[in-house]
């Protein structure tokens, strides 16, 4: 702890697919603060290796472990998209496998469980777990409207009534998202992610099955209840914009302080090309 | 009600789409009860033209007020799948104009108030709604399995999950059907349909964000509390179970004399042949 660079002043930070990522690093290196990228094999942009970076596998508990206390890192981030794999398909190194009972355990019940899993192992192992916007803020959307467009009262509606839904549905540990209109659900998402609810819509549209002339539907995301918010915030990106816009709707909710954004310096003024409102909203148990 | 036709014995069905209003037919006739077909244009199978019948549109309600009336019926039964339409593309008679403020107030709602509002149109103009279950209960599922698979005791504990989860969805008047597999909740249907759902999944898997290799996943529908059970009863057909064998499910779950099934004869072989379940339960909320 005498020299510059202190034991532990360093952020391991565990890259899957996407954006956020990058963006992370950003804040990272307008902060200063040293860092360490974990690429995972298969997921991670191929960009990010001109960083101080390691490629990993899945299941490469041990790997990581080891090469992030000889890196100085205490504190761990993991962001970007992974697609959950096959278990059989998980190769795991000696840390994987010591680790593996515990992981069972948890890979069999939802997404919440899995993650609330990885925490403690990397608790148990010495790491802190750190949640994206607790070490880069700036990336997570204020109160308020990001663009120019504005929900009516009417979308004001359908935002609580989907928030409403999305909060019944918090036990059941499913279902971060929807798309509602004039009071009437069109979508919930499950395993298939943002991305594929939000281009079913749009082939809903195409086939006739949703009415194809006029913008409706608002895509409402919403941490669950008693999420594990280090790992599993919501997040939206300039990608979830072109989607909603294919998809034919007229605007986006998130909760305001609880979603993560990709890109905040461009995200008015694309979201205003894409036609679309994007707001963040007090979750409704906190407003009222 | 003197003559041997007297006013009222006959049954006015409604049909739309699939192989349920055939289905209704054949128990009919084996009751030797009359009946009068409204085939609704665009969504009856042609073939149920041999009956008598008139063709009729879905804003038409003057005009099946009118006919339904000289053919004697006062039961109506409604079935068969209807795409809801664009409000814009319904061409309304002017017995559907003059039902229209009533008509929109329910159709902006979710399924089950346009269909309850429905319920009240028919029975102003002085007609009884009847649910198909009512009119023709060889048609319901009985408690138990259909085929010789049986659900597991894990398989039992993911069909009370669903259950459970689609009743904390049915204040919000969506999800009449969700696939489950290991405590995880897979999909949830909305606007799609089962049938949408199962093509999803089926997806999924081809893609691989679904383990491919295994048999996993149970489709459970169930009635939404408080649903217009009149109308809208849960229904799975041989034509479902194509679907979830093409899903790679494994087994499908109803509620026990809550589910229309449309060809009960055949159906235990045919879900046999499908390798999968299909168990009627009764609701968690009865037998607790």
């Amino acid at each position: 702890m005498t020299d510059g660079r202190s034991t532990g002043d360093a952020v391991a930070i565990v890259c899957g697919g996407g954006q956020f990522p990058a963006a992370i690093v950003g804040v990272l290196q307008r902060q200063a603060r040293p860092f360490f990228l974990f690429l995972l094999r298969g997921f991670a942009d191929p960009a990010l290796a001109r960083h101080p970076h390691q490629w990993i596998g899945l299941g490469s508990l041990g790997a990581f472990l080891k090469r992030a206390k000889r890196e100085h890192c205490r504190e761990v981030v993991i962001i970007g998209n992974v697609v959950r794999p096959r278990l059989s398909q998980l190769r795991l190194d000696l840390g994987g496998l010591l680790a593996l009972p515990g992981f069972i355990r948890h890979y069999f019940g939802g997404d919440n469980r899995v993650l609330s899993g990885l925490a403690s192992l990397l608790t148990s192992n010495g790491f802190e777990l750190r949640g994206a916007h607790e070490i880069a803020p700036e990336l997570v959307m204020p109160e308020g409207a990001a663009g120019s467009l504005k929900p009516t009262a009417a979308d004001r509606e359908d935002i609580e009534f989907a928030f409403a839904m999305l909060r019944a549905l918090s036990p059941f540990d499913v279902g971060q998202a929807a798309v509602v209109a004039g009071h009437r659900i069109l979508a919930i998402e499950a395993v298939e992610g943002t991305r594929g609810m939000l281009n079913r819509l749009a082939e809903l549209r195409r086939s006739g099955h949703l009415d194809a002339g006029t913008r409706t539907g608002i895509l409402v995301k919403a941490p669950k209840l008693g999420q594990e918010r280090r790992i599993d915030l919501p997040a939206i990106g300039i990608e979830t914009l072109e989607e909603a816009e294919a998809a034919g709707l007229r605007g986006i909710a998130v909760e305001a302080g609880g979603t993560l954004v990709d890109d905040l310096a461009r995200f008015p003024e694309r979201a205003d090309r894409a036609g679309l409102f994007v707001v963040a909203v007090q979750p409704p148990g906190a407003a009222s």
